[in-house]
């Protein structure tokens, strides 16, 4: 049984938007992912989502105002609110939410990632 | 809906095991407790416990062998896995489980701990 370091994990990839799943806790899964740029809006209507900033900034849009993220912040994003991520430059985020969720929640679309294992 | 800075909620307190509640995800916890000394050792039938450090170094103690984590490392006790932290230093850590887990598990005891949510 080994640590999980988060550093290590961010250093394999390096493409936007393609979640990364580095643990799981019961029957949820933990991820970290790469931002740049506009996400796509979208909700998740049955869950609640977690994301903690480990690197540069995130803005996570919502239809009544913004929230503003930098290293060692974090928001959860209520289930049913609709929400785009935007980065005006590359951060890296952790994100915690039930397995199997749809990164594109009910927007689906080209963002829609397969979400890879790293061990 | 504001952003939470763990920095900020960890300048709130001192005492060691002492866990924060700073955010919900459905229904779980997000805490973040400081770590001093050994706790004790405890298991958790029903669920998984996610540690990840904030600051400083925390050892992870299990029967099979201890885990060593520093800062941005998690790592994740299985269920039923007896298992007892340690910090031969002042450590931060951040916890996630499901609402309601006893911080000391199934051996109870002086540590147990009323969980304060910090807003």
């Amino acid at each position: 049984m080994d640590a999980v370091n988060i550093g290590s994990m961010l250093a394999r990839f390096s493409e936007p938007w393609a979640p990364k799943k580095i643990a799981e806790i019961n029957d949820y899964d933990v991820k970290i992912v790469k931002v740049l740029g506009d996400f796509t809006w979208h909700s998740h209507a049955d869950t609640d989502e977690l994301f903690l900033v480990i690197d540069g900034r995130l803005t996570i849009q919502m239809r009544d105002g913004d929230v503003a993220l930098g290293p060692g912040e974090l928001f959860v994003v209520p289930r049913g609110t609709e929400h785009c991520p935007r980065a005006d430059a590359e951060a890296a985020v952790l994100l915690l939410e039930p397995r199997g969720v749809v990164s594109t929640g009910d927007a689906g679309g080209d963002l829609t990632a397969e979400v890879e294992t790293l061990r």
